[in-house]
């Protein structure tokens, strides 16, 4: 690209952020009921035009096959019209919830009589950048508008003729309520370019939420000169305590490995103390051969192993470093809590980590000693979800310590501004 | 520098900073008696090297003369014993505040059992870069052990004998109390390049605080790859609405102008209705005159100036926009709330805006669309100060929408951590 269009792509960026955040004020001002309102909108013109996104969505499926996509991703990428009412329902659910703006945080009357308050207030504009689920789209549009903030969306090039359509159904929805179609507005014609731009309108974004894989991830911290908030990378580690409920012990390993393997909090290590391994892995492993898992083991691992039909191979340190995303689980015989916690210390990646122990000692050390989102005792890894925990819809889950850490809802799409009431008080 | 030596220095700073985060961890599991025991012990080691302290400060104050550097700067970085008692004392007062770690922010017991609570925990190593107070040294490597975090230090050269000495002497606290000294550490010898290092030190970083001007905040905001936190510019607005009670509102003007001209919270501009102007103006003139404070006015507020001894000078785009922290004050005669607010947008630098009102409409409008740190009704702006909010000790005043607004008192310095505790719960 040349000099000329990497300006022209800048310029034409920055004034999508600029309209952006001009309709970002009207939504900053709206009641509830206006931007549920809009929500519900938004949810009856989706279903409206189903057969519109769909069309679209078959050009961005016919793209995908002529580029080789594998069926999975084509099946995330393809939607119907049972889909897109699901989608619409979302917003729907999205509208039921309490609006996080206004939500006063802390307050006071200060001993000179000044009435104090901290109250929640929307960022302004939210930008998202996203892979090849066009259910995103929605999903982010909705977010943003439900904390009275506007959006600029960059999706994947791959769902990029389902989300034009998407985008501009969802503008002329909020155009029926009376907010601004320039709420809710894509990056997406301008291509990588486009979206680095986006990455860099410091003044016009005022945070920036990545979803996808760590590679997205890590080139959006990287380039960005706009806050940002990572998400999602789980290297989630389990570890089984000595004397730990062997029974209860593995219905939670198999849980936290096998309910949905390509999800962030589900578990990609297992660090088993050496006086539980003798009863917990043989047991453990028939049931993995079951599910079909790969165990990558260090040698005390497969010395169990001997005789089990599970598929296993023995551990690298790569292992210990990498989120599988699929069926396959790290395995180390460790000797010691210590040697757990010095474990995880080293390759957690700070998103979830379980102990299952009996011992009260050893789960408040776990929960004191290790740095991560969630720290869980006794239960599946996978309960690290903003709808498991009761926050209602969920933007992602931080896995950063500024700003949000865990599953984030609504209240974390906003600021607080302070608010201070007086009646002619001066400062001595 | 050749590039041999930057390695060198970037080996260093990150050494320096992984040694900080080591004895993080064992701040993170200090109890508060602990935390505060050393604080005490920090208070009294300065006291008792006061004399090591005003020697190496000497050395300081004689660089700073053959530099030329101006009287009200030496005298900011001049210590004596009286101050350093002084210094030590706000250790004693921050061992007498509540400790934020451990506080559990929210919390429930999930329907099917699960019993959930969200807690602050310390961030782990928070990096300032400052300029030359040596007063900042202390408070910070205090405001961050009180919050469980370890400190890495840049502060301005003008001020490193003394910062030097500083650090050493409170580190050598810390072991008294049994915490490691690397808690507070300081990389002052490592000049620009190591200043720079520690603002791209990620992974061992896990906040960074500029405490100082604009450029230095702007620096540090280019710079970091570590996430930081800005703070401090302050282009402060008074607006006087229509009806406004000018009695009340000339000693609000007078006190957010002069109270103390050269802090982030001292007003810089005045915007006044014109059905306010004629009455308010002539006498606010006089006093402004009194207090020597050069007025920077529009053609409507020049009028008003005739017969007035204050000294006025025409306006320009530049005096709207600038910080002046000086005896100076720009004036605006606006026609309408929806003017003023219009300029705030355009000028203001998100820290404290005030609106001087008898009208309800006018004081909601203004704190609902104005997009500030504090929005204040009808009292002086040098009011946004971590003490005069309660807050205790102040670390700073953000003017950044992410993780802190406004002024932050230590909990700010904490993230938070999900702790789940389950009975052998696995998800459906």
């Amino acid at each position: 690209m040349s000099t000329t269009e990497s300006l022209d792509v800048r310029e034409a960026v920055r004034s999508i952020c600029a309209e952006a955040k001009s309709a970002g004020r009207a939504l900053a001002t709206a009641t509830r009921a206006t931007k549920d309102a809009a929500l519900e909108a938004m949810a009856d013109a989706l279903v409206a035009h189903a057969e519109r996104i769909t069309e679209a969505n078959a050009k961005d499926l016919d793209r995908g096959r002529e580029n080789g996509m594998s069926s999975g991703l084509l099946d995330r990428l393809a939607l119907d019209p049972a889909r897109i009412a699901a989608i619409a329902d979302a917003l729907r659910e999205l509208a039921a919830l309490p609006d996080p703006v206004g939500e006063v945080v802390r307050g006071s009357t200060l001993p000179n009589g000044l009435r104090l308050r901290q109250v929640r207030v929307p960022m302004g504009v939210v930008g998202m950048i996203y892979e090849a689920r066009p259910n995103v789209t929605v999903d982010a549009a909705g977010l943003a508008l439900k904390s009275g903030n506007a959006v600029v969306l960059r999706g994947g090039s791959a769902a990029a003729s389902a989300n034009e359509v998407i985008v501009e159904i969802l503008g002329q929805a909020l155009e029926t309520v009376g907010l601004p179609a320039e709420a809710v507005r894509s990056v997406d014609a301008y291509g990588r370019e486009g979206a680095v731009e986006l990455m860099r309108a410091r003044g016009l974004v005022d945070v920036l939420v990545p979803r996808g894989g760590a590679g997205l991830i890590q080139t959006v911290v990287k380039e960005a000169s706009v806050p940002v908030i990572e998400t999602g990378v789980g290297n989630v580690h389990i570890y089984v305590d000595a004397g730990a409920d062997i029974d209860q012990a593995i219905p939670i390993i198999l849980n936290s490995k096998t309910q949905r393997v390509g999800v962030c909090n589900a578990a990609e290590s297992l660090l088993v103390h050496r006086d539980a391994a003798a009863e917990l892995l043989p047991r453990l492993y028939a049931e993995l051969h079951a599910k079909d898992v790969t165990v990558h083991g260090d040698a005390a691992s497969a010395e169990l192993a001997s005789g089990s039909p599970v598929a296993f191979a023995p551990a690298t340190d790569d292992d210990w470093a990498t989120e599988y995303l699929s069926s396959d689980l790290a395995v180390r015989v460790v000797g010691s809590l210590d040697e757990a916690i010095d474990h995880i210390g080293r390759y957690s990646s700070g998103h979830t980590e379980v102990i299952l122990t009996r011992d009260t000692v050893s789960a408040h050390r776990f929960t004191t000693e290790i740095d991560a989102a969630a720290l869980i005792v006794n239960a599946s890894s996978r309960f690290t979800d903003g709808g498991q925990f009761g926050l209602g819809a969920e933007i992602g889950i931080s896995t950063q310590k500024l700003h949000a850490r865990g599953p984030m809802g609504l209240g974390e799409l906003t600021t607080t501004t302070w608010i201070v009431e007086g009646q002619g008080q001066i400062r001595e």
